[in-house]
């Protein structure tokens, strides 16, 4: 596998630009934005200054988010989905990676938010077939179903790429499945349908549920273990380093891409 | 339901003779020790006294915690599982409530580490079954996985319960589920293996991954369904409220007690 930059990961430190420069010169092949640093950007000097740079567009982070109190909520969610659907095509991304959302506010209604996720899902596919771009399901950490989503296990997501057929991949990354009891077995189940495979690591102890993860190396996780299990799927192109972390963000990009690049080469 | 109280829901403030005399004065049934309580106050006296006022144990926490490192390590982990049963047995709990166990210190080897699991278990139920205590089987929520529970899923625990069978249970806590997608099935499939319910709740956001639960009410998992499916597999006895919490430690029990009380009628 080649390695990609999230570009979530450097975000205290470097925008887009500096980001695809930063990979190019680093010899980072692959790279993932966020919508908020492609949107500062501009979509179409993004994909121009990418394309130039001839890096690989792994994913475009993230669509989905569908559960809201009201219609309104959940319209206005189906139409930014299509927003990104259309720059995700514009950027040549493998994938747009598309997270459950968590309960709206206030709620406890668990299942009728899975509901609204499986009918977002259904209202933006069509867009999706169209543009030709693949929906990654990244389920998250159970540890994030309240706040940010409610997609939480691999066999969920599966379960629903099996309900929705053409069209629809998962995003796997290793923070969110490690502890998975079934994760061999739902690998093995996911089979072609692994369109992005993201890797980071779990830090003992972890002081945050959400901005508190590891470099590979850094935690408990077996990453290798798990890439081999996603190899023999046939998945064979890009590792992609998304690492949410407070210590992490303050580091200099020009010494964290390095170390991320060695990583790669020794802890995935 | 009735309501009991776990130890350590109060253990900042109350050692287990002011816990007993406390749930005896304000009319709550049932009482779970943590075994370091059990063991300050001495086995003998405690039972007793808990015989006494007349309460119901509806569990001895915590047995389990076999991943080690080398055989000495998981030997007298097995031998402090025998001791844990025969307290269970003195003091007439309805089980012994049983973890995971994290993964030994900077091990990455989490399927040898529940193997450890599975062997500790085959090796303590004889001493289970003559004694007469149930094995309830608790599993923690994923993100202890790295630290103190490789025991992940219903799921995992039920497969465990299955492989055992006789004197195997299960302890339901409900934040420990409540996100799975498969819960539903998984609280059928379990059936009359249901040993314990354990109820608090799941605060949004949540600021520690152990010690920032909130009591029944206080957050976003909807009790009251858990509650009625466990009920529907004629599980009727009690919901053991078992608070880890940095916040409510603070707190005087004469007032905590009460509390629960009215969240036990209301948000359970």
């Amino acid at each position: 596998m080649q390695i990609s930059l999230n570009s979530v990961t450097v975000k205290e430190k470097w925008g887009l630009p500096e980001l695809i420069e930063g990979c190019a010169r680093h010899g980072i092949p692959g790279i993932s934005p966020w919508r908020d640093v492609l949107g500062a950007m501009g979509v179409e000097r993004a994909a121009k200054q990418i394309r130039d740079a001839g890096l690989t567009v792994t994913g475009l982070c993230r669509g989905g988010m569908f559960p809201a109190h009201d219609q309104a909520g959940r319209d206005a969610a189906i139409e930014d989905n299509r927003r990104a659907i259309a720059e995700a095509h514009a950027i040549g991304a493998k994938c747009l990676v598309v997270l459950g959302g968590g309960l709206p506010p206030g709620s406890k209604d668990l299942p009728g938010a899975r509901e609204m996720l499986r009918e977002g899902l259904a209202k933006i596919l069509p867009d999706a077939r169209a543009a030709g771009v693949t929906i990654a399901l990244e389920p998250l950490h159970p540890m994030t179903c309240a706040d940010r989503s409610v997609l939480s296990t691999l066999g969920q997501a599966l379960d629903l790429c099996d309900e929705f057929g053409a069209g629809m991949g998962i995003a796997l990354d290793v923070y969110h499945v490690w502890w998975d009891p079934q994760l061999a077995t739902l690998i093995q189940r996911a089979g072609p349908r692994i369109a992005a495979f993201h890797v980071c690591d779990w830090k003992v102890p972890t002081t945050d549920t959400v901005f508190d993860r590891g470099i590979p190396g850094e935690g408990c996780i077996d990453i290798p273990a798990i890439r081999r299990m996603v190899e023999a799927q046939g998945y064979d192109s890009f590792a992609e380093v998304e690492i949410l972390s407070r210590h992490w963000w303050q580091q200099d990009p020009e010494a964290v891409l390095p170390l991320l690049k060695e990583r790669h080469a020794t802890a995935v």
